[in-house]
């Protein structure tokens, strides 16, 4: 657009603000999403499988960069440090990741809706992509490859901001991404990165409205709190993950165990993770189940009422109704049935993900109805909550807001629609 | 839900502080919105029903109220007070507007999306109301009766907030409203109206971030710059509707007229109308198509190619490119083909709805898919921009954002969806 000459020409070069700096990327991505937007599937699935085979070309390099990033990375809890660590096995990974994003159907042009008005209007309902999405993310370098990836493939140019502990891995990363699009005769401008540390770039993103259509946050409850007060700009996220397992009077105690141990104790740490255990009233099988997960090496704090059934249990504290602790610790309550369940999520949960356990379908189709979550699951374990167990071919995010998309954000969830009206001469008269 | 109750204790009466008074509103509101969700199809229309019955009984009470609005409205403009005045037959308009919002198919419990993932996992996405919408707007009363009821249609409750210059007008129709929903037996706070006529009742709607899910302001720009601006929670609008019909140079001339001339002149304060008209280089009968505009009583701003077209012909300033004037005034200028109509409209649309007219289909799908728009038309008039037209049964408001819905804004608009997922046991392991 010649629009971008001119006001590059009325700016100082001297001009390096973060608000300057932006503008430039912001209008250097809406161009290049133009081109995105009309470039066939073909175009876009060599550009990302050229990006999986530059990074694994480029292990080495990839490698030696994290090494860096590590060396540099002795303030970080050991948590964060695996969460930057790259592994040769980790780098295959995610080429692998990306070859399989490249074979996912390309959701943009798909007609979504069609009909004929009476006055013989052609309507349809056709999907585009969103154009300029941001990533603003912490420690985990794979982010880099799978968003620009699934936002590259959803048609969309992508801005990433990722955290300055990742830099070098980040750079390494990135450029296997520009090298694909430049191999696909893209504009590399589709993927851009965010190379000052300055947080001050952080907040030049989420100021940016008109540049940058959708931002979505990946890291800790800090960074996503913090996109979520201050963006002038759409955001798809999740804060928190308190999620719910519910086991009802009518589960099967050998099933209710197993989902519940899996739901809590497969991984602690991820947003999809059990943090509050509800048992009804009438569940024969309490005691075993809470010494389950003691067994299992799980902190379990329980209400008064399942206190007495098992001497390693903890009281419950009123704000453990409503933690996330991504971690071997749970909250335990006895409910009365579902209804007791339902309003104990309506008065706690963070419509994150929540699950009933019942042989009984009318219990279920309640809890399914009445729950008020992104994700609600009957008979099936929390720890299901990701894009790419659903069968969306992986996902940028879990969302928990109500607009747009919700519970996992895949490539339909980068995408948006136009309404497209063929007629005959029309006039409304 | 018992925290209400709780909530109301622990606050003084004498606390009428705007946000306590909004707070009260979203709570009893979220109570409503939960039984609204569960709400059978036949409850809510026969809520819906019964409303438009007691809008027909009320009438004389309603055209009563609006008196007493118009008796207050002397500082107002022609155009507002037409848009306040109510007449019989615009309350008969109102209430057969209800009947038929009443008859639409219910959007909620749809099954958008299913499948069985390989490890046995069904999934379901299903579509769910929104939750609590809160709707800013002026003028035109019928907003009341419109809003209120496609909210609910919906499952959603809804929190109405009209200007100060209709109150008693929305007092009576909310009333109506109100009558139909304990009809049916559904909670009467599903459809509250904001009373208090301090403007800081707005700024608590715009920052009830947990107790509003998504705010739709309808009105003068003014009010709608102040939303976008200032909202804390999501809103669906559209500030500009900047639009444009580009008649190619292959256009049937007969029905290139007739386009440009209902688009601008049907109805010039629509946002759907006509504000710029782009004419091909190579198109042969341009003075034509200009003189008829001219003709039909339209001020038309034209660049230096078309100027000496026409005598009347005004020279377009450039601000004209990015004007929305809602009268008998358009911007006109001469592009080189299709590509530069697409290019004139991504330097100067609003992304609201944009047309051309041609015979060759070529053009008419670059125009398609290239400009950026909620709506784009072929061989149609702009004024078709409306949800009743397109076939959504009425419309709540028209979307530019790219976030969830995009163009009119009807019962799908206002709703979004749950991920269900029924298993037979599975952990992730």
């Amino acid at each position: 657009m010649s629009g971008g000459v001119e006001m590059t020409a009325g700016t100082t070069s001297a001009d390096t603000s973060p608000e300057a700096v932006m503008a430039t990327m912001t209008r250097a991505a809406r161009t290049a999403a133009a081109v995105l937007a009309q470039a066939p599937t073909a175009a876009k699935a060599a550009a990302i499988r050229a990006a999986a085979a530059a990074i694994r070309r480029q292990a080495e390099a990839i490698l030696a960069a994290n090494a860096a990033d590590m060396a540099a990375a002795d303030g970080l809890t050991p948590a964060l440090k695996d969460r930057l660590l790259l592994t040769p096995a980790r780098v295959e990974a995610m080429a692998a990741g990306l070859a399989a994003i490249a074979a996912l159907p390309d959701p943009v042009g798909a007609v979504i809706a069609a009909w004929t008005t009476p006055n013989g209007l052609a309507f349809e309902r056709v999907r585009v992509p969103l154009g300029v999405v941001g990533i603003v993310y912490e420690s985990r370098p794979n982010v880099t490859a799978d968003a620009g990836a699934l936002a590259v493939m959803a048609g969309n140019a992508v801005i990433l901001r990722g955290g300055s502990e990742a830099a070098a891995s980040n750079a390494a990363i990135h450029a296997c991404l520009v090298e694909g699009l430049a191999a696909a005769g893209l504009p590399t401008d589709a993927v851009q990165r965010v190379t000052c540390r300055d947080r001050a770039m952080v907040t030049a993103m989420l100021t940016a409205a008109g540049g940058i259509d959708v931002l979505i946050p990946r890291g800790g409850k800090g960074l996503v709190a913090h996109v979520l007060e201050h963006a002038r700009v759409p955001v798809l996220a999740h804060l928190d993950g308190n999620n719910h397992v519910y086991v009802d009077a009518a589960a099967d105690p050998a099933m209710a165990q197993a989902v519940v141990l899996d739901a809590k104790m497969r991984r602690t740490g991820v947003c999809g993770a059990m943090e509050t255990l509800l048992v009804d009233r009438a569940y024969p099988a309490k005691a075993a189940l809470l010494t389950a997960l003691l067994d299992a090496g799980c902190e379990v704090r329980a209400d008064a009422a399942l206190l007495p059934l098992d001497l390693r249990l903890v009281p419950a504290q009123p704000l453990d109704w409503d933690t996330e602790y991504l971690d071997a610790v749970c909250a335990a309550a006895e409910v009365d049935g579902v209804a007791g369940a339902i309003s104990h999520i309506a008065g706690h949960g963070s419509h994150h993900t929540d699950a009933v356990v019942t042989a009984d379908l009318l219990v279920a189709e309640r809890f399914i109805a009445e729950v008020d979550s992104a994700i609600v699951l009957h008979n099936a374990s929390t720890q299901f909550a990701d894009g790419g167990e659903f069968g969306f071919g992986g996902e940028i995010g879990i969302a928990t807001g109500r607009l747009h998309a919700r519970g996992p954000v895949a490539l339909e969830g980068l995408t948006t629609y136009k309404n497209v009206v063929r007629g005959t001469g029309q006039v409304r008269g």
